[in-house]
C-alpha cells in the first residue's frame, strides 16, 4: 500500500461514508417500488438497471467533482472519468440488483478507492436494514441495524471439509469448467449456501462464512470488498492467485490458510 | 374456514403477535454469536437445532398453557401437545436455521393458527430487522424496518414465462424426480433465485416473486405463512393441488391464474 498521511486517510475515509450517506436515500427511494426495470443484457439475459442505480451513481459522481475533482471514478452506470489519477474510487450503488428487485434486503451499495492499483478504503452499505460494513487502515467495521459498531473478525477454518461454501447464484458461474470446480469443492464443504452478493462478504468478514467463490465479476463488484475481508484477516484472490481488483473469477476465504489449500485445490 | 366471533378472533391474533414478541429477544440472543450447534440429522446431513430454538419454543410454550390451556401446540422441538384441540398453534421459532448460522437475515419466526384443520391466522417475524408479515381474517400486512404498515398485495403475473421463480435451495428437493421437475419449471421462468426459507413468502405476497417450489417441508414450516399468502391474493397447495397444511411439496403462487397453470404443468 502506499502511504497517505492520517489527515488525508481520515478525509478519505469519512468521504466514502458521506458517499453511502448519499446514495442510501436515492437508492431507497425505489426498494420495493413497481419500477420501470431497463434491461442491459441481451435476450433470455435478465440483468437489470433501475432509476435507483442510475440516480445514485449520478449523485456519488457530483459530489466527487465537487470535492476531490482530482479523482477518477469507475462506475457501472457512467463508466470510467480520470482513469489516470492516483486516486480512483470504484462504486457500485445497487450490487445484487436481482435480489433488489425480489425484495430481498441481501443488496448493498459498494464504495471502494483504489490508490494506484491498491484497494485502499472500502464501504458495503444496507441502506434498508441500515447496516453498514467498512475498513479503516488496520481494521474491518459492521454497525447493525441498532447503530451498534463491532470489530469484523474472520473465523478460524483451515479445512476444506469444514467450511461452510457460498456463491450468489450457481448459474452465474457458467455452465463449463468453472461450475464443475465449484462443484467439486462443494462435494467436500460442510454446508453450501446460495445467495447473497456483496452481503456473503460481510457474513464472512464477521466470521459466519468461510468461502466465497464467485465468477464473472467486475472490476466494481469486489474492490469495495477486498479491504473489508482482509483487514478482518481474510483474502480475496482470482481463482489462480493474482489480485482480485480487476474482477473475474473470485475467490474469498476467512482463513489464509483455507485460502491457500483451496487455491492448491483449484489449480492442481 | 369455521367462525369465531370478532372478539375471539381479535384475542386469537393479538396472542400470536404476543408470541412473535416473546421469542423475538430469546432468538436475538444467539444470532450473530457463536454458538454451539447441535445436529439433530445425521452424518454429512447438516440441520442444526440451536439454544435459540429451543429457547424460543419453551418460551412460546410457557405463554400458550398459561393464556390458552386447552389450545393444541405443533413445534419443532417440542413435538406435539392437545393434538385433538380445536385450535392448534404452529410454531416455528427459527425457520431457516442455515441462513440463522451463518449470519443472514433471511430467516424467521413462523407462529400460525390452526381452527380444526384450516389455517386461521400466521405471523413471519424478523426479529433482527424488526419486519413483521401477518394476515388478520381479511388481509395480509406487512411492517418493515421502520415501523411503517403496508396491505400486501400479490402482483398479476398468469404466465410461467414471465414469472420469477425461487427456492431455498435446490437440494433440498432431492436428487431424483423432484429436482428435475423443479428444472423444467426454471427453463420456462423469466428468472430464478435461491435462498430465502419463510422469507420468500413474504416477497411473494409483497408482490416481488411469483412462484415458490419446495419440497420436504413440515406443518410447522408452512402453516403460518398459508393466510399471508392467500389473504394477499395468492394460492398454496401441495405439487398435486392439495390443501399445504401438513407441509410435504408446496407450490406458492402470487396469481391464482399462475397457480392453475403451474399445477397443470406439474402434472401433465
Amino acid at each position: 500500500m502506499t502511504t497517505q498521511n492520517p489527515e488525508t486517510f481520515k478525509a478519505l475515509l469519512d468521504f466514502s461514508h458521506h458517499l453511502a450517506d448519499l446514495s442510501g436515500p436515492v437508492v431507497l427511494r425505489h426498494f420495493r417500488k413497481r419500477i420501470a426495470v431497463d434491461n442491459k443484457a441481451g435476450e433470455g439475459d435478465f440483468d437489470p438497471v433501475t432509476a435507483a442505480d442510475k440516480g445514485a451513481e449520478s449523485a456519488i459522481s457530483r459530489a466527487l467533482k465537487q470535492h476531490f475533482p482530482t479523482h477518477g471514478l469507475i462506475g457501472e452506470e457512467h463508466g470510467t472519468h480520470q482513469i489516470d489519477a492516483r486516486y480512483r474510487w470504484v462504486v457500485d450503488p445497487i450490487d445484487g440488483t436481482k435480489s433488489f428487485i425480489v425484495g430481498s434486503p441481501l443488496w448493498g451499495t459498494l464504495i471502494g478507492l483504489l490508490d494506484g492499483d491498491t484497494p485502499l478504503l472500502g464501504v458495503m452499505d444496507q441502506p434498508y436494514t441500515r447496516e453498514r460494513f467498512w475498513a479503516d487502515r488496520k481494521a474491518a467495521w459492521g454497525r447493525d441495524v441498532n447503530g451498534k459498531v463491532v470489530r469484523l473478525k474472520t473465523r478460524a477454518c483451515p479445512r476444506i471439509e469444514d467450511a461452510i461454501l457460498t456463491t450468489t447464484h450457481p448459474d452465474l458461474l457458467g455452465g463449463g469448467a468453472s461450475l464443475k470446480t465449484f462443484m467439486r469443492v462443494k462435494q467436500r464443504a460442510r454446508m453450501t449456501r446460495y445467495g447473497g452478493d456483496c452481503y456473503l462478504y460481510a457474513q464472512l468478514a464477521y466470521g459466519f462464512v468461510d468461502i466465497i467463490m464467485e465468477a464473472n465479476l467486475k472490476s466494481f463488484d469486489i474492490v469495495a470488498l477486498i479491504p473489508i475481508v482482509e483487514r478482518a484477516g481474510g483474502r480475496v484472490t482470482t481463482w489462480d492467485g493474482r489480485p482480485a481488483t480487476e474482477g473475474g473469477s473470485i475467490i474469498a476465504c476467512g482463513d489464509p490458510a483455507l485460502h491457500d489449500q483451496l487455491l492448491e485445490f483449484l489449480n492442481a
